[in-house]
């Protein structure tokens, strides 16, 4: 059975598996205090470019997504996010069930709007009554999105500039952003990542790593007493090192821009082979998610064969499915997909 | 100044004050175990024609829509309600700070579809991720809603049907439920309500009471231990008894529908004499609140004499105004509010 | 029957009561924003000598607290109590419902010890493990205190002393302050309370009012946007001005201390007719609560003429009764109940 | 350096890297619902004589503790556990920060007592107010115990009796439940865990693997869409199977066991030296956790060649220090442990 179903199917670059046995017996201390997630934090300013960048290791994407927004917000502010965006669908209530509001700006394939940001917040703060209203808080958008599209740099920096107009963070989910990074056409790079947002992550557990998220904060405005809101949050691994160990590696040699690449190039040749046989793409864009309409008898055919996501239903004839290619994707197993299709 | 701004701007009616004068220094139990409270939840029971009701009574709107909605989901479960709707825009968030999310729908003069909310449900189910989303565990609906608007029973009969259908409580928020039981060309009365939801409240602070609202759970479905889950939101009123004296009087001799009438007869004759004059109407209604768009030119004009209720923008020369009456606005400040006009 | 369970099983002052129907048909704007509100306020601030202080009135003591606490501390802070305080015991988990752990010392006749305090908070920060602890954050004492007892000047500033060492503000619940600021041999005036605090309340729902309690931060440090976050945790009250109302009466030439000393009088003769009968008191006070140890014969031939409070079981023959006098108590139902002894 | 600090300095029993290596490019569908995570759970089932067992895996135990706790007590409850438990002091308030109340009894060398437990019970329900008070929900013990302490087969069988008397469940935190199972002295095998508790978990973290407990749910009362709710509390791991391949690996051929008793022979070993030389040693135990009574100058000395655990300040002149063995400690780390004493 071929596999494009998603990114988080495979374990981790063997480069990390190796690091891991020949590591395994070192004696550590716990929580993250190794000197592992040292040389790891150290790596990542580095590429970021920005030395005063504070990072700290997360196990996962819904958990970081939780933590970064509930120790950043004042208890009456909200998250602001795109309609489509992940904490608003996909994570079990788990932002509101820390007691904050998601309040919502519509989606073009995925990205927020600038001027819609700003509509948003003048209509509040012009509003009498905004003291029974949820105040917006901070700004959270995701680097590729939900659909796989991009923001340019003009763009963030058009949002960036309306968040502290108005106080707030801009908080960046890159779970995917090394698919981001080396997407074709993008004029957006890790510095400008680090430079623009307040805090974003680099994701691991879809990009190479068995799990783990770098969570950066930009501008030393890393909450107090980080350690302990992790730890309440239950989000505090005993032995941190694991995922230093692994950024260290992904950050060495920039072995995690050169695997997201291969994700890419193998998706890149799939639109490709789509286009040419006439399909249609819900978006466009050049990361690792493609979401196509296939008719329920084609479907069905490739079912036997393929493994993919399901998105989201077309009309009564037609759903939208996602194809997601990964840094393991192989050649073969592309060539395979584009012969069945 | 004549003041149209809200039904909040008064006391209480003069027979709720005669009787706690009366009454004053009567040696009472706390917490709502007295005969008052005993008293007006049976007056209560029979108003609605539901023996097996239910009754609590909570101090304000948003003390109970935060205690009904965190007291009855699950904590995987959200409340789906209109985009409009109070416990979406105007808490705080005081909804998401007990921990659930708010599932908007769309809103038709401030109205929630049957249809939609079918369609909502199914589209949930289907959806093989819906583990990783909010499940829709309660359905919050207002009458007359937050535009003035009023169900019909047979729209409330089909939200109910649906409700059922995916195990969901209906909750009508009736924090105006009197002035929407006797608005002209109703046909849903004070039984179909408490017949048709599974859990209701009789608004008593914007109708004729000092403050107090009454919960009625109408299916035995109270939640357990009712009086500790009041106490931990701060909700339990040493003093109960003046929300049950208040309760008794209303419902002594049909008091809070007669009050309630006032209210939308004199909003009847305002409708009347803006249509005479030409005025745009944004909500067809017979409640107590009128929404009516005005220049702003004469918003400067009238607001010498009269103190009206801010709305939202409407373009860049009008915003839409509210205006209110309530059990407590005279014939006399009608007639001079008309003149001015 | 003469009740002695409570101070909380009457109304409110007959000035009171005066006033609300004086102004019962004044429009009045909303959410605590009126006249009364501003001149109580103002009030407050001259009896408290504290010309900086910020006064919100909230409805009950449990909110109050809860509301305090939690817009006070951080999300990794608890607040320091004495087991036997309030918050620890009998508000239901209203302060863990916010997210926030009691964090408890030894309660000595209620009181809690400066010395204790400091060793918790010296043994806290020297545990190197400290991150993975609930910071204190701040102190939590009742004044007077759930068993009667008042705390003298030179502990209330030795508590304060440790606090500000600390950076925890010191927060005295006055459910009962007036009680405590008149009764006999105290050295604590309300000015000195202002001082000694950074936020404390001024209880009004069992001393005289119907229901409401009055916050003073006095250092100039009310959380931010307060409104919102009163509306969040369900507690701002729609027509406000009915507790800016009571405070300014109660305000108004002393009445609120007036009153007060009546119960301590009335408390002071049960003492007396106790002590001359040979009971046993288990706590020595002189504000308006007595805990008395009683055989179960007493209490059974009591209970035919008075209804007590139960406080807690003594031995296998005997049980802790409170007898409770209040604002309202007379002279003559106190002469039948030394009678009945 | 020698390290006796904690049991969990290094990485994972070489079984499981091995295992890791080898499926690492398998392809797995994720949240946990491919084939290791099934065959790890009947392994469970089977080591547990428990075939309606229900399995989980979770990556560390404050998330374990906060998501068992959360999801199986009502708002209204809190858990009860010994003043000790870990959930009490050092979990950084992750369990109020779900809203609950951790309920304390004294501890006894780090157990509860089930007479104690049993009054507590019932003068929580014989006082008539503990609607305002915090109802115990579900018992949490831990075995062994934060002392490395154990319960005897007729002590857990006693607490589980009260427990189900009040209808609470019982909740064993098993985060080093394999350094207790095979402790010289103990009648208790995990079969009786199974019949005993209503739901425990089998520690991995400290115990072989690199992360992950296994929570089980004996009694078929796992919570109700469980994976929401892990979700929901950020705790769904994208690659779960990363932890149904440890637990699998730890569970075939008896391997978490074995493991688990070099732990425990190597601290008898260190206990009995401790012994011939006349420490004094504060805890009667037979498990992996040594704590020891040392003055500061011998404090000093050990310190320049291993690294001990800090447990509190004894006196002015000693300090209670922790000596931790694991599944990975070495008869020659002992022997130079030893000889330095």
């Amino acid at each position: 059975m071929l596999v494009f179903q998603n990114d988080y199917s495979e374990g981790a670059h063997p480069a990390i598996l190796k690091r891991l046995a020949e590591t395994n017996m070192e004696q550590l201390p716990g929580y993250g205090t190794d000197h592992y997630c040292e040389a790891a934090q150290e790596k990542i300013r580095q590429a970021c470019a920005c030395p005063q960048a504070q990072v700290r290791f997360i196990s996962g994407g819904t958990q970081t997504n939780q933590l970064v927004i509930d120790t950043m917000l004042q208890p009456y502010e909200g998250v602001v996010a795109a309609e489509s965006g992940h904490v608003n669908v996909h994570e079990a209530g788990a932002i509101e069930a820390t007691g904050h509001k998601v309040l919502t700006l519509p989606q073009h394939d995925g990205l927020i709007d600038a001027g819609e940001l700003r509509e948003y917040c003048e209509t509040f703060y012009a509003d009498g009554n905004h003291e029974h209203m949820v105040f917006p808080g901070m700004v959270y958008i995701s680097h590729p999105t939900e659909y796989g599209t991009l923001y340019t740099k003009a763009q963030l920096e058009a949002i960036a500039g309306v968040c502290h107009e108005y106080h707030m963070p801009l908080f960046i989910d890159g779970a995917r952003l090394g698919y981001g990074l080396v997407a074709s056409g993008t004029d957006v790079t890790l510095p400008d990542i680090a430079r623009i947002a307040d805090v974003f992550y680099i994701g691991g557990t879809k990009v190479g790593a068995l799990f783990g998220e770098a969570v950066v904060f930009t501008k030393g405005n890393m909450p107090k007493h980080i350690t302990a809101q992790i730890k309440q949050h239950g989000a505090l691994m005993a032995k941190g090192w694991l995922m230093g160990l692994q950024f260290d590696t992904l950050f060495t040699d920039g072995l995690y821009t050169r695997i997201a690449r291969n994700a890419d190039e193998m998706a890149d040749r799939i639109r490709e082979a789509l286009r040419a046989k006439g399909y249609r793409m819900v978006y466009e864009n050049t990361t690792n998610q493609i979401f196509v309409v296939l008719d329920h008898a084609t479907i069905d055919r490739l079912e036997r064969e393929v493994r993919l996501g399901f998105m989201e239903r077309y009309d009564d004839n037609h759903t939208v499915m996602r194809i997601c290619t990964s840094w393991a994707t192989t050649a073969e197993s592309v060539g395979r997909l584009i012969d069945s299709l």
